[in-house]
């Protein structure tokens, strides 16, 4: 059930340490400049190599199989085929028996009887994200007018990120936190009632990012200890804006013409270095686990342009759902120049 | 786009003052036992009348247009019906020139170009959120084995949800809360990657709730300050039972058998009695607004059930999807060999 | 899993002797003019009353519960009630134990475990189409540019169809007929590749209609035994005009601007007077089987409408989607007077 | 929109001349024995070489991306790719300005504004039925019950097809031909009633691969000729076993234990030798055409493991949406009590 997406659709296959990971993108209009080399910074941005990230190396090109010709896009299917190169399956042949606490090894034992592919996680692994990543590259082009402004924050009041990332080396443990979207530039109109709610969308492709635990839209949490006096976002002119944004740019489930907002928390990574407990299933007792291997200290560092993929796919699928079911504004954005 | 599921599908229906709403309930196995009666319950806890609720009152009963036969589902499409009686349209009709901040009036006047239905907010209204109870009761059904624990709690550190309901009131403003879910007896495996996992199927349900603005699972924000070694849940017995819950129940996307908790964050009704600001589109200037007619003080303890509605209806249909797909309790006709 | 389309979406339900029968129609734009006489001409279409069709009696006042205001479409689903009055449950209970040759009886009882509603056949019976109907007037209303022109001919070379139902009606037995549609004024480009091409769409949709045994585009069967030069469609100018119509108006799954021709294969009706032998369950052998009640000599002159209607529900998805998609035509049809 | 099915899903890639056509196939259960060598029947059934067939020659070497672990289906995505090898793009230039007759270059360029890629007809290649063969491949694997048997047949009375392929040969022409599905051994109760009907799901496969004008099931046209004292099939034990069959093993949209019986009338391909006349719009006036390059004399010879693999994915999804919406041979959870 590995599909998103009404009108703009994307399918992501592979495992950690199969031959390649990739995406199945459908529904993109044709005549979108489009070649390998747009895929390359936010693939460098979710690619390890910075202070708390695993040294697991992937070059990460994206080699294009279909769908694209003469560096335009066609409108037929787009697939994003993404080499594995750097794969060391050995590492995790030991996990059906001695599942890792936070991860899917017993979960995704139980459910495939047995059958997932248990290198890297398989399918479960962050490294599926890179297909992701390189579907929200097409996402963002559908939509020029959007600006994403993407953070990532410490989840402790009172420390940075950068404190905690060298504790957590140190402690051979990992360290969670918040990631931040802003996006700007928005029309009024995204968002369809009821299920497809601008958030419903948005929410269940965060969700389904790893390690993802919680989500909210502008006031947030904060929202439930408000008075409505205090929530409410006043319109102040004709084009929609507020003079505060509580809602995080979205009124009934449709987008405002207000900044986007959202926050995500992101767990600390599950595999550490440091000694755990869990069940042996061969031994039928509690076993000390180790997990050997490259591990990232605060996976909330790639996650964030994973996330702001994720945000750009749900919106663009709601975009062109919006110009198929209404005819407000009818210039075509892209094929302009 | 108001539609939801894959095997077990709901299509909600109608407007706040229009002749009803419903729900059309789609995928629902024959030979479960269904009547008229069996709604009840459950309407009743999401019926305004307690403290802290708008007087609006409502029978609402829902009446079965289809799919049950001599009192079990017969495995057609389920509609159900109710009807709509205390309707005041006039008291909504200046909303289309001076917006209500926290609506969707000026979203759904620009996304349908003025055709939207202005009364009671029309299908933006949380009336039609009495449709989405009724299709709960019967995902219920679909899931004998769920024991569901539904709380609402105040938003605010050191003051009750009573004490605040109170003052609320007595500043003719409205109060924001959590609610929080909790659904035992679940079996491992719901829940498919990567765009399906778990998490996600719920969010997509739960943020399409009205007032719905934050949502998380198990530790949620709190895990975006925590360790690994903090948040880990260590397995301890061969069920899969794990010592602690830091997860929610849920790891790789796929329940794990222990107690599934999420927690939402339900805004401040944005309905209240005193005078707010906004901009009158008739007069191209800031005016005063006041809302007239029945306003919930809390909404989110009318939204309690509503929440436990949507996680059961998201439930059941990862529950019919992976007894669809995968078959552990039943024989593999395709292993034997 | 009673529902079709992509954004112009419809979902039946109903029985032929329960309360109602009716469609759920989602995605139909805002601002259509919409009110319940706007049904009656196609209703009545379907509607029983003429030579060869069953003396059952149904007003098929379509009473619309959401969806419409100020007799415009407001963009959310529009629920259509029509409900049934002239029932006669007992006619049919006995057909679980000996089931009629034709029909739906031996099947639902198995698939559905014994709990389908068995009166008039329940939701198998034809009378569902009639929500069928009521949705094709609104896609038709999505479709302005569009001509549709529908008729019944016999499916017996040198028999009219009249001296077949003469000759049926003698028999006490039911004849089979041909349908073909025929749509003028459509765009270029409606259809998507690969598997929602035009002629899939529409495909779909025509072998939901009961008794519909076969399909043919243009030179349908024909073309299987032509040459490619024969069958070949010559394009004559730059419209795209053809000099022929071999195609239907298809190529390569999308409308090319030419006349949209499809016929259909309408089965005689199962339900005839005459004494029929089926296998009686309860005795465990062959038994006489007679279908008492009403029934119609040839339902394909009462089907007719009711493939039209499918014909513009399939196509006013395709449009709605090719909006989405691409821009190349951007006047909003229903919005200029 | 190039995906199909609700739980086994298959979604098609790739262009004629690109650097691979494929498949993605979602929802294969885990536990399915698969490898590279499983393909090879299918695929060389479908390769060129015979009488009749274009002299193009692919080895058509199927490639697991992903979704298979030590030759078992993992529950995960399936990314099959094929390379393409033997490329001639330039031979196809020249048809954005000279449409040929019968083929998407009209209609493609139209609806894609000129992007869509023009060699070997890009996506709208017989060539993308690679990957509908391939996954019609893992289908067959999830209906080990199922035995397909295909068949070639003239489409002209009193010739056969080895006449009129070398007539069509000598002609410089090409000819269509009718391919029949049988399917033995199919369980009672595949297809969902109203809009996923057994022959809705199968028609809307079917009229997808390229070059397919006409589809009945059982009787099929014969039907509208037909007293239905003729054309209904009396059932004669308790299996359901019915002493004729046409209806082609359906009822009500749901198998009914016989053998399902289908015929597709495949047109002559479109590609010819011989010269034909057609507009240029470079020119804005009639021209004569020359198609260079490798024709099939009878693409039907080619299509047939084509629709019956279309045959397989449709009867595949119905398969798995039935086990997971209706538990008639395990026990039902929620009718105990």
């Amino acid at each position: 059930m590995n599909s998103f997406g009404r009108l703009f659709r994307v399918e992501l296959f592979g495992e950690s340490h199969g031959p390649a990971v990739g995406a199945l993108v459908d529904g993109c209009p044709p005549g979108l400049p489009l070649s390998a080399e747009d895929f390359e910074a936010d693939m460098a941005r979710r690619r390890a190599g910075a202070a708390g990230t695993t040294p697991r190396r992937e070059s990460d090109l994206v080699s294009i199989l279909s769908g694209v010709h003469a560096s335009f896009s066609t409108g037929s299917p787009i697939c994003l085929s993404i080499p594995n190169k750097d794969t060391r399956s050995a590492d995790y042949n030991q996990f059906h028996a001695l599942p890792r606490p936070g991860h899917a090894d017993f979960t995704s034992m139980k459910k495939y009887s047995g059958f997932s592919d248990p290198g890297g996680s398989g399918h479960f692994s962050g490294r599926v994200t890179a297909g992701l990543v390189a579907a929200g590259v097409i996402a963002k082009k559908i939509l020029p007018f959007a600006r994403f402004n993407t953070e990532v924050r410490s989840g402790v009041p009172g420390k940075t990120l950068d404190e905690l990332v060298v504790e957590a080396v140190a402690r051979e443990d990992s360290i969670g936190a918040i990631v931040e979207v802003v996006v700007r530039g928005l029309p009024v109109g995204l968002g369809e009632p009821f299920f497809d709610a601008c958030e419903s969308v948005l929410a269940h492709l965060l969700f389904a990012v790893p390690a993802v635990r919680a989500l909210e839209f502008g006031d947030g949490f904060a929202a439930a200890g408000m008075f409505g006096s205090e929530h409410n976002d006043p319109i102040i002119d004709a084009s929609g804006k507020t003079s505060k944004n509580g809602s995080g740019g979205i009124n009934g489930g449709i987008s405002n013409g207000n900044d986007l907002v959202l926050r995500v928390a992101v767990k600390p990574a599950s595999s550490i270095a440091r000694a755990q407990r869990s069940f042996d299933f061969s031994k039928n007792a509690m076993a000390e686990l180790i997990i050997e291997g490259r591990h990232d200290a605060c996976i909330a560092l790639r996650s964030a342009v994973v996330i702001e993929a994720a945000t750009a796919i749900g919106l663009a699928d709601l975009y062109l759902t919006d110009r198929g079911l209404y005819t407000r504004d009818v210039e075509n954005p892209w094929r302009k120049a």
